[in-house]
């Protein structure tokens, strides 16, 4: 198995989970690749939460405590990652999963499914069972929405998203909050908030801070919210890149 | 199928070739991941062949033309992305490619001796009824290295390396010649020649080179080779990344 000794088993465990998911039937072929991309991007920011990217887990924890009808989409690498801490998530929150991916087969869907199911999560839409709603332009290439999901949703997270997506609900008026380990990427560009960090290691602190500002009068979380710039905070996620060369 | 007009239209094109090699048994899983880790390094250098690549692949290619016995070593990935380049260049220097693999099993030698065989090539080296030798030093955690090639060679052009592999190689006191896409990565910074560049765009240019520099005086080829430095090398590629951010 895994030495543990390996300057980076914590990145070869998960590179583990992905293969397994693979072959679960959870993940695209697109998808072990797409992890791939990942790696090198993670390994180019050291490995590590930066300073930056605990601040913007901590606008993000104000974002979803001060919207109405916050959305968790998932597709197959969030789900071979991270499905505990999104269970954790919908049920903190009481707010949905919704399954939604670049390449959805039913089979896929299904396997997803049962994933999220048996973690006891009790809101989960995007299944083949939900109500879809059928706009060209929240569709685009890839499955269509819910409509009790990102339709309804004011604040979508999007873990491992796609551009095109990402551009589309934005076009839509909703605030995205996106996990992005590229600060190039469209999908970056495009979000509310963007988390430059790995997944893994987001989700237990995105958690934790939600947990600690739930208490916190609205107009604190909002104090927060208005002082925060993704465009600072893209820039400042580029040079801690630059700058570890 | 894809589309043309896609920006990133070539870089589709190869991940296709990759997902096509991983269900023909030729790339093993994690091939599909370490795909995906170059497809962010190509990005970062703007998917193009650098000035400083250009020249590196033109030390390469004195290397090939002034050493006894150069092997090309070959992996899933490579034969994936570049099977009818590495036939060619075997042909046109009558020297043996040599099957390598991390993850070796007899069924992926025995597809990627086939896609090898179609092509022409007869000075085939690694497969099941290869005489092996089998010394720790030399095989470490992987396969095991033939007595007619990586063992009896000065040069040993390898793809798509492993740092393990490429230390160990350099301890025999064996030239290298790497293709890698991260100049940080360990058989980059081992390596006697690293060409940062993707060795889709590599193998063309190094066959033209080595064709360019073939009627060429040995003094000439081996001024080359004196007058370069991997190290400066290295500095420059990375160099050449930064400035694109």
């Amino acid at each position: 198995m895994l030495n543990k000794d390996h300057p980076r088993y914590q990145s070869l465990v998960y590179r583990e989970k992905i293969v397994e998911a693979h072959k679960n039937g959870i993940l695209a072929d697109s998808g072990m690749i797409a992890h791939g991309r990942g790696e090198t991007f993670d390994y180019l920011i050291g490995e590590k939460t930066t300073d930056n990217s605990h601040n913007t887990i901590d606008v993000s924890a104000c974002y979803f405590l001060t919207s109405k009808h916050p959305v968790l989409s998932v597709n197959g690498n969030t789900t071979a990652l991270v499905a505990e801490d999104i269970a954790r998530l919908s049920k903190l929150l009481d707010i949905p999963v919704e399954i939604n991916l670049y390449y959805r087969t039913s089979e896929r869907v299904a396997n997803i499914e049962k994933v999220y199911m048996d973690l006891g999560v009790d809101n989960l839409l995007g299944t083949d069972e939900d109500d879809f709603i059928d706009t060209p332009d929240l569709n685009g290439p890839r499955s269509p929405v819910s409509i009790e999901g990102i339709k309804k949703a004011d604040l979508v997270f999007i873990p491992l998203e796609d551009g095109d997506r990402a551009e589309k609900l934005a076009q839509n008026g909703k605030n995205i909050i996106s996990v992005d380990l590229n600060p190039l990427s469209r999908t970056a560009q495009t979000s509310t908030v963007t988390i430059v960090d790995n997944i893994v290691r987001v989700l237990p602190e995105l958690i934790n801070s939600i947990e600690k500002h739930v208490d916190m009068p609205r107009s604190q979380l909002e104090d927060k919210i208005n002082g925060f710039n993704n465009k600072d905070n893209l820039d400042r996620a580029i040079n801690d890149i630059i700058t570890r060369f």
